[in-house]
């Protein structure tokens, strides 16, 4: 598995440095990304704000289809549906992109957002995605 | 309409201030959240991420639902679904959040998020979400 | 605005006859269909079964679809998310879809359906879609 | 595990008479329920109907999230989404569905479709659910 592509790419996300993300594995058809939490990404409560949940989420989903594409394809999430199952506390947070089915043109994951706290892991939100692939590196080519 | 409630909450968003979004307007049953263009909110392709176009949409549409539910609730987005249907290219973006239907514990929205470039208004991303509304103030005792 | 294609197609979709929907109305990017209440396509509270009024909803969004796709195309509904607002009582039920952004590959839709009883016609589901575009009319090219 | 209360109540959703669907298993959390093909389900290329597809799947996880309730409470889907990821193709078709996580007043579950003909079994559609426990037995009371 040549993590390479992904990393590189990851590391044009800007949002990313933002937030203090990094890709934490690369597996074909698998991604994770941890998030430690910070007090400046937070909703009303303190919690970790759903966008930004969703935010490491849809970046995970999308490496992990980018894993099963042909080298040089570019990978865009067209849609993408979350659940929230729990207040997203934590010491930080690890986003799980699984592929479900591969296809020629559309990709479709399933994404998982895991709260840390010491040794306790809980799962607080869980959804699907649908990623296009983009053969060469236009992703205007829509 | 009273504003202040929704503005009071928003601004314990923290995450808003690190992005750089505003409440632009707030209606009953429908608020506006503005967020400029900024280069460190992006993905590879120096587009808007899909999260922080998220993130504007999602606490649009929870105020909006807020304004529909009786004072001292809390809301919860429980669960959205987007779709991405152009480039989120732009100087900003206004992410429009609108009651569908509004019931005693769930309320359905419907969320929209334009990019403005000058005079042009372009639709770039759609969805919609579920809230429920917390009576009192303790957004756990779900 | 040619419906003979639309109704061509709907009336190969076999179970649009088991269940009594027919085509309402064809405009561009807009498809209604109706369908009369019967006590055998219900839940076991006797409303109507939210699966079938998604089946009504996605053959109006996929038609919608249609409409502004090249003569010859066909269309899939990749996708779809529903919300189920009122429980599903009515003398009968009118699925409309409406194209949201229309694209080479993919269009979305918003899906709506109402209940209708006398004259009151009351939202019970709202969604959206996701159609890819299949070019001359091998649905399997995928 | 009673079964019993879940075959009660999927024997008054007559549409699954209509349709020819029967429960394969109920364990706790996690619900089957099975589809042989018949030629009137289908959408115009001969495949089973995404709704149809998505009748059984919503069935299966309503059925599922119920078996976590307290005995006498009503379950009602508030919403769903489905991905078609392949043709609907085969000589039947089981719908599971599966919690995530049950919460008091919410619980959400993960659906899959799979189509089998011979030994073969084939994922065509996932997705997830959203469920709401009306406690006691009045299914208005939202």
């Amino acid at each position: 598995m040549d993590v390479e592509p992904i990393q590189t790419s990851f590391d044009k996300q800007t949002v990313m440095a933002l937030i203090g993300a990094r890709v934490a594995s690369v597996e074909e058809g698998r991604v994770v990304i941890e998030l430690p939490f910070r007090d400046d990404l937070c909703q009303q409560h303190g919690y970790l704000h759903a966008g930004i949940v969703t935010t490491i989420a849809d970046s995970a989903g999308g490496y992990a289809g980018r894993t099963l594409m042909p080298a040089g394809s570019e990978v865009l999430a067209t849609g993408f549906n979350m659940h929230f199952v729990r207040p997203a506390i934590g010491d930080r947070f690890m986003a799980t992109g699984q592929v479900v089915k591969a296809g020629r043109t559309l990709t479709t994951t399933r994404l998982e957002v895991h709260a840390v706290e010491g040794e306790t892991r809980r799962l607080v939100a869980h959804g699907t995605q649908t990623l296009m692939c983009i053969p060469g590196d236009d992703p205007r080519a829509r």
